[in-house]
C-alpha cells in the first residue's frame, strides 16, 4: 500500500504544505495565510481545516499517512516544546502535540526549526541527496546554517548548533553584528553582507566600477552579476566575501566534516560562479584533508521547508 | 554477576592496560612493552599473553569480561580497518579481530583512534564525567582534538572530526605546519607553539623578561611558570595563544555546540589559570550564547586512553 507524509512549514507571512510520497515524490503543493492575531492561536487550526479537506479530496485515510511534520521560525526543544516563535507571536506550546489532537490524535507529528528542517530536505531530495552528513548554508539576510549528521539533525546542547553565521572571522570590524559580536560571517557573506562590504569598497577606492551605477540601492545580486561581467572592485568585493566563506566551511570540516556542503539562500542564485570562488578558499585552508568534501548548489529553492518536514516523519 | 571490561591502550613505546569494573572502577592496570620489529606483528600477541595471564590470576573468565577495547595511534575505519600506523610499524589489519582470535573469540572486541578513545574516557571518567557531548582538547607538541556527541565518537566522513588544531586562525604566518598550511590554530597554542611564540617575543621586544634565562631552551611550561608569577611578555604570549585557543572553541560551539570542552595535554598541567584565559576568549566570541559550554581540565592524564578503550565496549 502506497504511504504518504506531509510537510508544513510555517512562516511568518505563510504556512508553506506539501503532501509527499514516503519515497519523496511532491504530490501536491499549496499555502495557508498565517494568520497571526491573538498569538497566532489560529495558525494550527487553519492548517488542520486545509490539510483534511485535501487529504479528503485526494481519498486519503489517516492510515495512508506515515506522518506530519512541521517546522517553525524558532528555537524547538528535544521533546518538541517551542518556548517562543517571535514571528507567528507564539509563545509556549507543542505544536507537533497540537496538530497532532486538531488531526484527530491518529497521525503522528513531529516538529523542528525551520533551518534544520530545510537542510534536511536537501539532503533528502536537493543538492545534497544521497548524502547522510551534510552542512546546509543559507545565503540570505544574514547566514543560516543547519547541519546532518548520520542523517540527524545537529542542534547542539545549547541550541548553537550550525549557527556558522555566527562564527568570527574578521578582526577589527567596527560595526556590531545582531548577535552583539564584531567581525561575525554573517556581516560579509550574507547578501546585506555583500551589499555592505562593496559599498565601503567602492568608498574607500578611487577605482572605476560599474557598480557605482546602483548607488545606495546596490544589491548582492548587482554585486555579484557585476563581477562575473569581469568589473574588478565587485570581484575583489566577492572574493574576500567569499573567502571567509571558505575558510568557515573549513573549519566545519575539522570540526564534524561532513560529506557535503550545501548553498542555498538568495545570494545562491548566482550559481557555479559562487561555488568556485568558495572551494578556492576552502581547498586552501584545508591542506590536512586528501579527500575533501563537495559544494554543492540547493536545487529546492523555498520548497526545501516542506521536503524537510515532510522528511521528518520517516 | 559483576562484570568487566579491559582497555589496552597502544602507543609507540608501550601498550598500556587496565582491568575495569562495568562501572568504571579502574582495578588493574599494566604495561606491555611495543615491539615494533618485523612490522609491529608482535604487538598483539604480547598484549593477549599478558592478558590471559592477568585475568587467570584474578579467577575471570572468557564470560566475565564483557569487552575489550584498543586504541591505536592513527585513522581507524568505521568497520575497523588500520590503512597504516607509522608509530608501531602496522599496515593493513584489522586489530580488534585479531586480538579478539588471539583471545579465544569469545570476547567482543572494539578499536577506536587514541585521540578519541581519550576523549571517550575523559567523558565517561574524567573532566567530562556526566556529559555526553564533549569536545576534548590535548595540548601536547600538537593540538589533538575528538569529539563526541551524545555518547558518540564523531570521526567524520573524511577522517578530520576534531582536527582543530589545523583551523586555520592566524593570517600572515610564514613558518608552514606540519599540515602544509600557514597560521594553524597548533602553531600558536600547542606546547611547541607557545616555546616558539614566547621566543618570537623576546626577540622582537626589548622588555625585561624573566623568560630570557631560560634562553634557547625555553619551554611551554616556563612560559606559563613566568606568566604566573606575573612577566609581562610570557602574560601577553599566553593572552595570545589561548586568544586563539578560545576562539576556535568558539568556533566548535557554533559548528556542533558540545556541553563541555575538556582540556588535557601536558600544557594542561598550568591548571585554572589556563582555563581562566580560554574562558575570557571563548566568551567573547560567543555573544549570541545565553548558556554557553563549560570549560574543565582533563582529570585522567596518561589514563584517559585505557578509560576510553574499556569504554568502547559498553
Amino acid at each position: 500500500m502506497q504511504q504518504y507524509c506531509v510537510g508544513i512549514d510555517v512562516g511568518g507571512t505563510s504556512v508553506k504544505c506539501g503532501l509527499f510520497t514516503v519515497e519523496g515524490k511532491l504530490l501536491d503543493k499549496w499555502e495557508v495565510p498565517t494568520r497571526k492575531e491573538e498569538n497566532g492561536r489560529f495558525i494550527l487550526q487553519d492548517v488542520a481545516d486545509e490539510l483534511k479537506k485535501r487529504l479528503w479530496d485526494s481519498d486519503l485515510k489517516p492510515e495512508d499517512i506515515k506522518g506530519i511534520g512541521i517546522g517553525v521560525p524558532g528555537p524547538v526543544q528535544p521533546d518538541g516544546y517551542v518556548h517562543i516563535c517571535v514571528n507567528l507571536g507564539w509563545k509556549d506550546l507543542y505544536p507537533a502535540k497540537e496538530l497532532q489532537e486538531l488531526m484527530g490524535g491518529m497521525i503522528p507529528c513531529e516538529v523542528g526549526n525551520d533551518a534544520n528542517v530545510a537542510a534536511l530536505g536537501e539532503m533528502w531530495q536537493g543538492g545534497g541527496k544521497g548524502h547522510d552528513s551534510i552542512l546546509m548554508v543559507t545565503l540570505g539576510t544574514g547566514v543560516g546554517g543547519g547541519l546532518i549528521m548520520d542523517g540527524k539533525i545537529v542542534t547542539g546542547v545549547h541550541g548553537a548548533g550550525a549557527e556558522i553565521g555566527h562564527i568570527h572571522v574578521r578582526d577589527g570590524e567596527t560595526e556590531p553584528c545582531n548577535c552583539g559580536g564584531y567581525g561575525c560571517l554573517e556581516q560579509v557573506a550574507s547578501a546585506t553582507g555583500i551589499a555592505r562590504e562593496a559599498m565601503r569598497a567602492l568608498k574607500q577606492s578611487e577605482m572605476e566600477s560599474s557598480m557605482r551605477r546602483f548607488g545606495d540601492e546596490l544589491t548582492a545580486k548587482d554585486v555579484c552579476d557585476c563581477a562575473k561581467e569581469g568589473d574588478k572592485l565587485a570581484g575583489l568585493t566577492m572574493e574576500m566575501s567569499m573567502r571567509y566563506l571558505g575558510l568557515v566551511l573549513a573549519h566545519v570540516s575539522m570540526v564534524a566534516d561532513p560529506e557535503t556542503f550545501v548553498i542555498g539562500g538568495g545570494v545562491s542564485k548566482a550559481g557555479q560562479f559562487l561555488v568556485d570562488l568558495i572551494w578556492k578558499y576552502y581547498d586552501e585552508y584545508t591542506p590536512l584533508l586528501e579527500k575533501k568534501a563537495n559544494i554543492a548548489l540547493a536545487t529546492l529553492g523555498n520548497d526545501a521547508g516542506i521536503y524537510g518536514c515532510a522528511r521528518l516523519v520517516l
